[in-house]
């Protein structure tokens, strides 16, 4: 704790689009926050892979030694904006065992090991901070930390990925296909080279597990997570989803259920899904990032805001960086990892959805029965059908009540054996809706 | 600080539709409520004016002297949910020149004198957390405090009072007056019987004083806020309001202003104005709250959800409560009052609003002409105008660009005085629109 003569010194790895903005910001604000911790916030250096890319980093800051510089005795607090599991992992564990504070943006090492992080925390009575990790600017992670830690939370549902958020809603917009949109979201820069993370889910997936961990109280990872990515949605899906008043969102979906016996646990799971077009999820567009949370008391909360970007996630980063300064100033330490809960994570067949079911059939006696009885046969109720014919052939539009995931897929299965029933035109799972 | 016991004494000022779900919440949730805070939470004693009337709380902590009580030797933190400046004022005092951590939900005395309270706060080294006193269960001034602690916040903008939302979403709805719409909230629950404090803009007011001094790190008192109610909103006005896609909100309005030379200033006013439609607050109905908040680094950002309600306040409150008694089991205290910056206030008139202008004025050659000129010797820039005839009469709707609130108001008055122009059937400002 170098703190006795009014500095607190900050390690930053990283320096691309977030870590350039930290920067700046600190420069910028340097008096402003100096009033807010109590002290003055100096960079004590900056590790970057190639130095010369940097000009706008003082020089002699500049260092490609990470592990000497999370070490070095007058740094305070290492601020990770590089993402990725390793060597980053090693990197903020050395800074912990050191005595340092952490302040991360990394989703990916959080939602894969936080616990490892979170325990040399604890052993080492330093700060790790995350707020940036999840929808970028938006304060989340420590309304569901702090603000409801009187409360019990039931469920948090999102929209977490903007790049995903982008490509769907154009395809909402336009009626493209997915690829066409994510070439639009690549030429325009919101999607990267490789989509691989964002497209397929795994971002979403890493955020719903941490979002799950806080409002859960109990130790969730990514592996604990069931994903499905985007790349599965066609422009046919939009188009059922469109008639049915609804659009399509990745979504990132935590839940609490408690069974008749009172055993509690948990599930977490991130896919595309239809909601209501009046839902206010529905609305939130682009780039932007919007999660609900319902609390037993609190009732229904929203919060909205720039999920991505170097600006919106510095503001994060700077914002855990007071934090924890301000605790270091004051020589104590945050509210630690809270998991004292462990509550058992429900499989995806456990859970309880509604599924959307778009077929094209054969148009003659005995179809909808048939139909019909293969959702009855499994247990699913049925809460509204809607057949188009089209000369010979017709589609037939079922919309589920709640049933388990597993019973569901049973039923999609069973229809897609059934000789008069052609390909699936679309099967979707809905979520939003009220009387389920 | 009695934690050696692994118990932190709590007192309840207040048992009224909060109170008695803040003593329903410590009892059903007490075993997790102890795991996040690393003590148990008791209740010291509830103090209340006619312990006849709490049958739920246990008779031995019902107390009459609330005096006694928040100096109690057991008691470490007290929560107030009684409302009003005096004799709170003075008990809440005692508690912190006590040692006690306060939690309080009390806008009308944080507005009126919270200067008084952290100044108390700080010299005796205690909590004063307050996040239920704004805006209910939603998180919000956890995170302008906190999480955007690294930022510059420009501008806060919000629904905060549930009573004149309802009121101006059923004049928005059904066409109803003022009065007619007052009478269904009074008898629906949404008004209280002497409903002076909401509709005539006391209670927006004193939230939005406090959202200031946090979001500017200013001292902020209900004086400073420029306040008009709702109870001159006519149905014209929201007629003239949807015949330009708009309605009509009661807004809390917290802006940081530079001018040339740098110098900053901040405004605070809570009022009626009209809002677009397609804007995110315009959809904010009924009873629920939403606050826009306005960062340079985050962007702009929202937050949604219920403002009153005794589960959905109580909720708030035990946030706070977890935290200051997290505090008191590791020693230590939360950020304080940060007022560090100081900024003078801006008067109303130095404030740049829009205007809507609905006149009737004869159908006659110059009036046009002798209307535009009135705007211009003001300097005030016209954005449209439309003008509809009635007969020998016409009705001339004008909205201007940003000016002076000063500018504006001489502008509307010269109108006012004009022999070809009649009354004015709406004046009222415009927020939320693009391309001020």
């Amino acid at each position: 704790m170098t703190t006795t003569d009014g500095v607190l010194k900050v390690a930053l790895l990283g320096c691309g689009v977030v870590g350039s903005e930290v920067v700046r910001l600190l420069a910028e604000q340097a008096d402003e926050l100096a009033q807010r911790v109590g002290a003055r916030l100096e960079l004590a250096g900056v590790a970057v892979r190639r130095p010369a890319r940097h000009p706008e980093v003082p020089a002699e800051l500049l260092t490609t030694d990470a592990e000497a510089l999370v070490r070095r005795d007058d740094v305070d607090v290492v601020v990770e904006v590089v993402g990725g599991i390793e060597p980053v992992r090693s990197l903020l564990l050395a800074a912990l065992e050191s005595g340092k504070s952490v302040v991360s943006a990394n989703k990916a090492l959080l939602a894969d090991d936080g616990a490892t992080l979170h325990d040399a925390a604890t052993r080492n009575g330093v700060d790790l901070y995350y707020e940036a990790a999840v929808a970028g600017a938006i304060p989340l992670l420590r309304p569901l930390r702090e603000s409801l830690a009187g409360d019990r939370i039931t469920r948090v549902m999102g929209i977490v990925n903007g790049t995903t958020n982008f490509i769907l809603s154009r395809m909402d917009a336009t009626g493209a296909g997915f690829d066409e949109a994510l070439a639009e979201a690549t030429s325009l820069g919101y999607a990267e080279a490789d989509p691989t993370a964002d497209v397929d889910g795994y971002d979403a997936a890493a955020k719903a597990a941490i979002l799950a961990g806080l409002a859960f109280h109990t130790r969730v990872t990514m592996s604990d997570v069931h994903r499905e990515g985007i790349g599965e949605v066609t422009a046919a899906d939009v188009a059922s989803a469109q008639a049915m008043d609804c659009t399509v969102k990745l979504l990132a979906i935590c839940e609490r259920t408690t069974v008749a016996d009172g055993t509690e646990s948990v599930s977490v799971r991130a896919h595309p899904a239809m909601i209501p077009r009046r839902h206010p999820l529905a609305g939130v567009g682009d780039a932007f990032n919007a999660v609900f949370v319902e609390a037993e008391a609190a009732g229904s909360l929203m919060f909205y805001g720039r999920g991505a970007g170097g600006a919106p996630t510095a503001s994060a980063v700077l914002g855990d960086l007071v934090a924890v300064a301000r605790n270091r100033v004051s020589g104590s330490r945050g509210a630690g990892e809270s998991a004292y809960a462990a509550l058992p994570i429900r499989s995806m067949g456990e859970v309880t959805t509604r599924y959307h079911v778009a077929l094209d059939v054969a148009d003659q006696p005995g179809v909808l029965a048939g139909v019909a009885n293969a959702f009855a046969e499994e247990g699913v109720s049925i809460q509204t059908v809607r057949q188009e014919g089209r000369g010979d052939a017709a589609t037939l539009v079922l919309v589920t009540h709640a049933a388990t995931d597993a019973a569901l897929g049973r039923t999609v299965e069973k229809l897609a054996a059934m000789s008069l029933v052609g390909r699936a035109a679309s099967v979707m799972r809905v979520e939003g809706m009220t009387g389920e």
